[in-house]
C-alpha cells in the first residue's frame, strides 16, 4: 500500500553559499568538517555534482541563483545594475533601467575620491536625492547600500541600457559624459537623464548639511555620484505562473533577497537574525523554512557564512561555520512530504578567496528519490552519486518531476 | 598556508591523437598498454570521459582540436578547404577562400586520371602555378601538399565559398564548370575565377617539362587540377584575446600546426623531429613542451602515432606506440604549477581503421584539482571518474578556472 508519506509534494531547497571548495592537501571544509545530520541525508538520499551555470563557468551568486531557480542566467541576467538595486531593497520591475551607484568626492570639477573617503552614513545624502533631483516623465528611485555604495533606478517609458558609465575610474578626472553607445532616441535620452541626474545631485549634495560637516572635518564630502552598470530590469515570468507552485525566499544577503523577488518568490524575514558568520542564523532560516512549508509549495533558503570564510580565506573558520550550521538540519530528515535538496550555489575556494567554477555537491532527499551509495555531503565524493554531473538549470525540473507536479511533454 | 604551488597558473595540454579505441575481445590498446607514467598523472588528477564534439558525433582531428581549444566546430568549421590549406602550411587569413585540390591527368579535354598516377614530385608544378597563373585584383596561393594533393587560396574583396567543385568525381568525363550556388555576383565572380584557373593551369601545366618528362616515360601527366571543398577561411578571435593567455602548439601534423595558427597558438617547431610513427617523436615534443611553459601560459601538444596505428588497424602497434610514448611522461607530475591534461581527439578504434564517436578519456592532473579513485588512463574505465561526461567545449573554461583565468559571470 503506498502511503500519502510516500509521496512529496513540497520543496525546500537549501543553499549553503560557497560552501563548496577546492583541495588542499587533499581536504575541503565540507570534506573534514564533522556534520552528522547533512551526512545523513546524504546517506538517505541521492547525490551528485552540479556545474550551476556550465562546467568551468565562474559563477556569481546572482547567475547561480537564476540558474538553480529555473531561470537561464544567459537570458535573463542583464547586468550588476538591476541586480545590485534589487539586492538593496528596491523593488524593481521588468523594463526598469538601473545602476550601480558610488558616492564620490569632487573638488573643483575634478573627481578626488571615488568613494568619498568610504563614506558610510549616506542615509539622509540619498533621501535629498530623492527628493530633490527631478527628470520629466521618469521615476528616480536612488536607494543606498552598504557604505559608498548605492543604486539607481530610473522608470519610465521610452529608456535604455545602451550608455556608457561616468565613472572616470581614476581620480584626478571629470565625470564622464554618459554617451548613448547606439542611434537609438531611446539611448540618446537616457543618457542625457543621466548626465541631468549627475550634475543635479552635485549641486543638491555638495551644500548638503552633511557633507558641509565633512569638509569642515576634513573629510571628503560625499557630494557626487558614479553611476555605472547600467542593465535593463528583465521580465521574469514569476515563479507561481512558471511552474503552477507558490514559493518563498529566506535569505540575509539582499542580492538573494533580490533575485527571489524578482523572481516571484514571497520574501520572509526571520525575525531574530543573527550575524551572518555563525551557524545559528542557519538555525533560525531553517526553522523559519519548516514553518513555512506549512503555507508554500517551495522555500529557497540561503545560508551565507561558509562563502564569507572561503572569501576571507579561512578554512577553520569555513569548516566551523558548516559544523555549526549542520545543528540546523538536525531532524529535517523526519520531515514527511518534503523533497530536501541541499546544495551550493559555487564553489568559494579558500586558496582562491573568490568564486570558482569546481561543480558544487547537491544531495536530493525525500520520499521517491532513488537512494545512492553516498553517505557524506562533501565536494570530494559527490560525484559517485547517482545523480552524476547535472546543471543548476536541471534542478527544479527534477524537484517538480519528484513532487508530480512537472508537465508531460507529449502524450 | 597556501604555498603558490598549491595554485597552478599554466596548462599542458597533450592530445593522444586517435589513442582512444572500441573493445575487441573486451580489450583496447590504452586498457593493455603497459603505462605506468600516464597511470601515475591518472591517480594523481581527475578522469572522465569527453565527446569531443558530442555524442555520437564522429569527429576529424580539425573539428575536435577546434572544440578542445574551445572554438565552436559548428560556428569555426567552414569546410575542408581552408583546414587543409591551413594544414599545408598556408598563413590562411579570416575571409580567404580556399579549396582542396587534387593533381590530375586530362587528355583530349577528358580527366583520364582523377590523381595523376598519384604523382609526387610536385613542387616544380605548384611553382609554375603559383608563377604564371593570375586573375585581376585576386591573390593566388598554391601549395602541394603529400602526393597528388595540393591547396589553393583565394585572396581578395568580393569573393564567395557558394560555388561548386570541378571535380567530375569519375575518369572519362570532362573537368565541371565550375557554376555560383546562389544569385550573388561575389559567387558568380568567384565561379568565374576559379574556372579561369582550371584553363590557365591546364595551359601552364600541360607544357612543363616534368610533365614532357611524364609523357615520354608513359606516365600520366600532373597537367590539371581538380578542385574542390570550397570554404571561407572562417574569422577566428585569436587565443590570447579569447582568454588572456599566450599559447603555443607542438604538433608535426601540418592540420594541427594549421588549427594552431589560425586559432592563433605560436607553433613551435621540434629541432630533431623523430618519425611520428615512433615514441621519440612524444619525448620530443613533451621535452619542448615543457621549456615553452617558462614562456607561454598554454601548451597544445600533439602526439600522432596512435592514430596512424588506429587507421592501420594494428592493434599491437598502437599499444607498443602507447608504450613507448608513455615515457615521454615520466616526471611531468613533479610539475609545480601546471594543470596537466592528457586526453585524445578522438577514438580511431583498430576494427573500424577510422575514426569513431566513442567519447575519449580525459585526465586532469595538478595544483587544487580533486583527485578521485581512478588510478589508470584507460578508455574502459575513465567513466568512473570525477569528471563524468564532459564536452571538448568545456575542456578550456575548466582549465581556465583551475588557473584562475575565468572570467566572473554575474557578482
Amino acid at each position: 500500500m503506498i502511503l500519502m508519506s510516500d509521496v512529496a509534494n513540497k520543496i525546500l531547497l537549501i543553499v549553503l553559499d560557497g560552501a563548496s571548495d577546492r583541495p588542499v592537501g587533499g581536504k575541503t571544509p565540507l570534506a573534514v568538517a564533522s556534520k552528522p545530520n547533512l551526512d545523513r541525508l546524504a546517506y538517505g538520499g541521492i547525490n551528485g555534482i552540479m556545474d550551476t551555470v556550465g562546467p568551468g563557468i565562474r559563477p556569481g551568486s546572482d547567475t547561480s541563483h537564476l540558474a538553480i531557480l529555473g531561470y537561464d542566467p544567459y537570458k535573463y541576467y542583464t547586468g550588476r545594475g538591476p541586480f545590485e538595486a534589487a539586492g538593496v531593497g528596491i523593488d524593481v520591475k521588468g523594463g526598469d533601467i538601473a545602476f550601480r551607484v558610488n558616492f564620490a568626492t569632487v573638488e573643483n570639477g575634478a573627481v578626488t575620491d571615488r568613494r568619498a573617503g568610504r563614506i558610510s552614513d549616506t542615509d539622509e545624502l540619498a533621501k535629498a536625492i530623492n527628493e530633490n533631483v527631478k527628470v520629466p516623465d521618469v521615476e528616480i528611485i536612488f536607494k543606498r547600500s552598504t557604505g559608498h555604495r548605492a543604486a539607481l533606478v530610473l522608470r519610465g517609458k521610452g529608456l535604455s541600457p545602451d550608455i556608457t558609465d561616468t565613472d572616470p575610474k581614476k581620480e584626478g578626472l571629470t565625470i564622464k559624459e554618459c554617451h548613448a553607445t547606439n542611434d537609438t532616441p531611446e539611448a540618446k535620452r537616457t543618457a542625457d537623464i543621466v548626465n541631468s541626474i549627475s550634475k543635479q545631485v552635485l549641486e543638491v549634495l555638495d551644500k548638503h548639511p552633511i557633507n558641509v560637516e565633512r569638509k569642515r572635518q576634513s573629510l571628503p564630502p560625499g557630494n557626487a555620484i558614479l553611476i555605472r552598470g547600467a542593465g535593463e530590469v528583465p521580465h521574469i515570468p514569476p515563479f507561481s505562473e512558471k511552474y503552477g507552485i507558490r514559493g518563498a525566499v529566506i535569505a540575509a544577503a539582499g542580492l538573494i533577497i533580490g533575485i527571489g523577488k524578482m523572481c516571484g518568490l514571497e520574501y520572509l524575514p526571520v525575525g531574530s537574525m543573527e550575524i551572518e558568520a555563525s551557524g545559528t542564523s542557519a538555525i533560525a532560516k531553517i526553522k523559519k523554512a519548516v514553518e513555512a512549508l506549512d503555507t508554500y509549495d517551495f522555500v529557497l533558503v540561503n545560508i551565507k557564512g561558509a562563502d564569507e570564510a572561503g572569501h576571507d580565506g579561512n578554512f577553520d573558520r569555513k569548516t566551523k561555520f558548516l559544523e555549526e550550521a549542520d545543528n540546523a538540519f538536525k531532524g529535517l530528515q523526519n520531515l514527511k512530504d518534503v523533497i530536501i535538496i541541499v546544495t551550493a550555489d559555487h564553489s568559494t575556494p579558500v586558496p582562491i578567496k573568490d568564486h570558482s567554477a569546481d561543480p558544487v555537491p547537491i544531495l536530493m532527499h525525500g520520499p521517491g528519490v532513488r537512494m545512492d551509495d553516498v553517505a557524506h555531503y562533501n565536494d570530494l565524493i559527490a560525484y559517485k552519486g547517482g545523480l552524476h554531473r547535472i546543471r543548476g538549470m536541471d534542478v527544479m525540473p527534477i524537484a517538480l518531476d519528484l513532487i508530480n507536479k512537472a508537465k508531460k511533454f507529449g502524450a
